[in-house]
């Protein structure tokens, strides 16, 4: 079976069998169907109970044998020991696709554990059948309303493509929910990184790709794979397992082997990647690359309100590949015009001093921030401001998307403070034409990244 | 007159004249006395403004001469020509404490900047009054509603008490405001860091000191002070000015020299300070610690509702100085008599498939944290879980709580991921008992600078 196919069933299926669904409802249930439901999924929804001829209003079958018509995917949710035969049945049915939830397999410390993980391994190996997991949530695609998780999560159709092996990444942040299209491999015992990588590299749906890795059986596949996406689409990498300790400790986790930092690191930067260092990096950088144009060079202009915010972003800018460049004559000549005499006006420029000396601080702000966009010098432009009241956060909201409309081919990227600042960054994500930061040192680590892409790519 | 009664006057006025006060109100007016209306400031106001008879219902006086009895604090918002005269004004009224709030002296490249400064400096040196700024939003006092800026703000009864040198730090974060007690040094003519430091030392409000540096007068007066503090309350400092290029800026901010990095960070350790390198950890360890206890040993057990997140949280962790100990014989027997048979039980704690096995999970959930936590090996613990829904965020919530009055004296802070985080994180600190954090590695920095302070006061 073409593997195009076999993923489309994992991350776009029409119809899915739930084996092992739950009759408990509710809060605590873990109940994938319920929570199906409530995302309003329009496929066909087939729960396998032995014990059940209805759950939640939706008819359900004896056995994955004795469901009738076309099944894309199934879920397979048993208890361990009843999974190698479930699949066994889902192969002989014709499924393509399977997902494997549960823990207990490679990631357990016995040998029954390991038992069933070749088992498995055997029927894909002779069936020709395709797994996800086990150990995983599975798959979700926000574009409809499709997860697999046993835990309620919330899905939004954003163009992001992200590859993990924890459960964790489903949850997303307040400011930007990843699924987005999702893939959690778990054990990743068959389809591996490669294998997403190959169906986001022409999903039209997928703008960035995001990788949680913590081991994989071919890195040398993946490594080319990833070095041939990479030209098309920003991919934004998270190794862990780091440091000896968490190392020995993923064993337990996905049962993965962590390998040498140092050179995985070398053949992620070399083939193109973008390697982060914190979940909140990977998070800020994706849905940054999500909204962004990329760069045409390096040079940035930094325009703040406040004179130690421009401080902290060049402190985290050093060493970055940034330029916190000069400003060209023309530019410096026109901002010294609007300023007060007494204002030594350069690159950051701090601009509330020059707002102040203006009786419409609105529109000097904008002119202020044509001065700098307008001209070919800065490759990106970053704003700080503060939303310390919803006004002020509602002003900065379409003054920044107004800034994105007006010049769509030159990044623009902001730290944002005050207590309102979550809000409004949460606001300007959903309307997808800016990315804002709650801090400075935040804001130039995704600028940074911006031009490590933008350099090898634009 | 005697420093105490100074600062006190700074940050505890009882009635405040604002000089050159603006008739204008409503939105980019800027107006002070607005501000402290709406904060409800119940202490005097005394407007002086030549042209207005009254402000907002506020009598206004045409010169602070003319403003009937007792004084505590001026605040100068005058264009800055005018300013050494108003200041000689007040030093003549008998007032003892001014903010000069106007940009243009020290920080500005001109020379009539560089007069007014001298002229100022002057005024304090010959008439003993006393003076923060030019180029400061002043102070502010959440436990009496007090705040001199012309921005709005958010004020709460925080323990805490900052020092910086810039506005931007009276913004605090949506999950906690700083105002708590602020003093913004701006170009510190005259009162300095220690003199905040040795008024915070007192203040029985104040648990613990936020510094926010770009540079100062006498570095050797101030170590001294803040050694000494140090040992009654944890001192959190932000050096900025890193690098060459953010240190030449700085020059046009608050026109200080930052002085070699290296030389800073070395002096700031020896004294028993908490040194952080960005906003956000800045924060996140003052919020910590507002509201937790000190460790009494290095080792941290971590609680995880996913391998993945335990594996990041032990990323973070290298090199921090926790030790991420193995369990003691007789936590991992009770721990392994909970957990499937198949589950190889460590540190990180992998509590999902432990809980996930019993009928009552929120039973088992505790009966897991109380073994980790009843047991004087762990000097503190991490717990990670994600609150995807506002039912999971609320439960979490509740069982934070209930953690932190049940072991009054254990550190338990924790990690906390999805769409709700941020609510629920928020909430926690507002309820004063618990610091959440949104990813494993900013918990694992606050818990790195909890142990830093602890070895060393505990």
């Amino acid at each position: 079976m073409d593997i195009t196919h076999i993923m489309n069933n994992f991350l776009q299926p029409q119809s899915v069998a739930l084996i092992g669904c739950t009759r408990k409802t509710g809060e605590y249930s873990m109940n994938i169907l319920e929570h199906l439901l409530a995302y309003a999924y329009s496929g066909k929804l087939y729960p396998v109970n032995p014990n059940a001829g209805e759950i939640l209003g939706i008819k359900s079958y004896p056995s994955i044998g004795a469901v009738p018509g076309q099944v894309d995917l199934a879920v397979i949710s048993t208890p361990r020991e009843l999974v190698p035969s479930q699949l066994e049945q889902c192969a002989a049915r014709g499924i393509t696709s399977a997902i494997i939830v549960g823990q207990g397999f490679k990631d357990s410390g016995d040998s029954a554990g390991s038992g069933l993980h070749k088992q498995i391994s055997e029927t894909v190996r002779t069936r020709g059948i395709r797994v996800i997991g086990p150990n995983t949530f599975g798959t979700a695609n926000g574009f409809i309303n499709f997860c697999s998780a046993f835990v309620r999560f919330t899905l939004a159709p954003n163009p992001v493509g992200i590859i993990c092996q924890s459960g964790t990444f489903f949850n997303g942040f307040p400011e930007f929910t990843l699924l987005g299209k999702c893939l959690d491999l778990g054990n990743n015992c068959d389809i591996d990184f490669e294998d997403g990588l190959a169906y986001y590299e022409n999903d039209p749906q997928v703008r960035v790709i995001g990788l949680h890795i913590e081991g994989m059986k071919n890195p040398r596949i993946f490594i080319d794979t990833a070095r041939r996406v990479a030209r098309k689409k920003p991919i934004v990498v998270l190794k862990t397992g780091r440091n000896a300790q968490a190392a020995r400790a993923m064993q337990s986790h996905t049962g993965s082997l962590a390998g040498d930092s140092i050179i995985w690191d070398a053949a992620l930067k070399s083939a193109g990647l973008i390697t982060v260092y914190s979940l909140e990096e990977f998070f800020d950088t994706i849905r940054m690359f999500s909204v962004t144009p990329l760069m045409k060079n390096n040079r940035v202009a930094i325009a703040t309100f406040s004179g130690a915010t421009g401080i902290l972003t060049m402190d985290a800018l050093q060493n970055s590949g940034i330029d916190i460049s000069p400003l060209p004559t023309a530019i410096q000549q026109k901002l010294e015009k609007m300023a007060p005499p007494w204002l030594h006006v350069s690159n950051p420029v701090d601009y509330w001093p020059i707002m102040m000396g203006h009786s419409d601080m609105a529109t000097a702000m904008r002119d202020i921030m044509d001065t700098l966009l307008s001209n070919e010098h800065f490759g990106a432009l970053i704003v700080t401001q503060g939303a310390s009241t919803r006004p002020a956060g509602e002003r900065l909201l379409q003054f920044l998307n107004y800034l994105a409309t007006r010049y769509p081919q030159k990044p623009v990227i902001s730290a944002i403070a005050g207590t309102y600042n979550m809000e409004y960054i949460t606001a300007m994500q959903k309307d997808g034409r800016h990315a804002g930061f709650p801090s400075p040192e935040r804001a130039a680590r995704a600028i940074a990244n911006l031009w490590r892409y933008s350099r090898l790519f634009a």
